[in-house]
């Protein structure tokens, strides 16, 4: 299809998918005359892929952009590409190992994953993003106790062993066990968070007898 | 405490701080003088409320400026000024009655809400929010089914029920119960996604062997 037809079928207008074209997050179409290009299903669905990271992950272009390449690039294996399309996800976080309480905080994370036995390489970026929040709860003085956080590591390991990482299709193509690896965390993510959100409502207006 | 001091405790800049004073974000010092204000306890909790919502929340200005509001007020019950705080939360999003797939699944929403027995507004913001999801997953041909909203619904409303709504302090001052709702909200609504993405990584290297 012409590069208006890939704009009217994915909703995305021509000068964003140029946008794309030019920061790579979207392969080239194939040059069919020196002013015309066809584009394919891949390019309709990259762009759907694009465009729920951005709305609803709220991800900035850079983040994208190395999900993409570790796509892109054949060479990496499966596992290291799943790795850093998953880094990609995280929000970047630098905890300042001269700071005694975000050191303290990164201790705790640690000893954490260690206890539960998790398989969490040490340099995952995770780590930190987990630790800026445990220091923010302490200053607010609505600490996380070690028994809370087993709680829902519990429960998560249960839910992401059982209803989730069944759903990754490693033996298809890369593209899409990315694509289903990223889609699962940033837009399942959101599906937990809202659906968590309306549950407190719900629970609020029962308690408080509204 | 004078403002350098509530710049030093907090770590907040004092321009930073002049700037949520004019926007209303943190209330006004005590004048002692024509150029002296004194703070006090309320002003370096406050701050580090704002910081919270800022850096790990990612929150516009203007929501926590609504959250803020709603504290303040003390003519809104307690139960209005938790649903004001509640819905700041949300992101903003807008469903185009027009367009037949978001109808559709707005309509799926309200209908798995009203099939659990849950207790939301008509017009809660997180009805479209969810229901915003739910479409992106429908156009990447991985769309959530009625069972697996489902089990999260429910498997969220024990979370909730048991571990969240009992450690708000509603018989409290008013911004103890805010600050403690969006706190949980925000800052354990972190703690569960960075939690999760570690449960991710861990059974990624389990199930793939590396």
């Amino acid at each position: 299809m012409r590069i208006s037809q890939l704009s009217a079928a994915s909703g995305v207008p021509i000068p964003t998918i140029k946008y794309y074209l030019r920061e790579g997050l979207l392969p080239q179409g194939e040059q069919t005359a020196a002013t015309r290009a066809e584009y394919g299903e891949t390019h309709l669905r990259r762009l759907r892929l694009i465009r729920a990271l951005l709305e609803v992950g709220r991800l900035p272009v850079a983040s994208i952009g190395k999900i993409v390449a570790a796509v892109e690039d054949e060479e990496t294996p499966v596992h290291q590409m799943l790795g850093t399309a998953h880094y990609a996800l995280a929000t970047p976080v630098e905890i300042d190992p001269d700071d005694t309480e975000q050191r303290a905080a990164r201790e705790r994370v640690d000893h954490l994953i260690t206890g539960l036995g998790w398989n969490v390489a040490p340099e995952a970026p995770t780590r930190d993003e987990l630790a800026q929040v445990l220091v923010r709860l302490d200053q607010l003085g609505m600490p996380a106790t070690e028994e809370s956080l087993r709680f829902y590591a519990d429960l998560l390991m249960r839910l992401v062993a059982e209803h989730e990482m069944g759903k990754i299709p490693l033996n298809g193509p890369r593209e899409t066990a990315v694509e289903s690896l990223v889609v699962g965390t940033v837009l399942y993510g959101k599906v937990f968070d809202v659906i968590r959100r309306l549950a407190q409502e719900s629970e609020s207006a029962r308690v408080l007898g509204a």
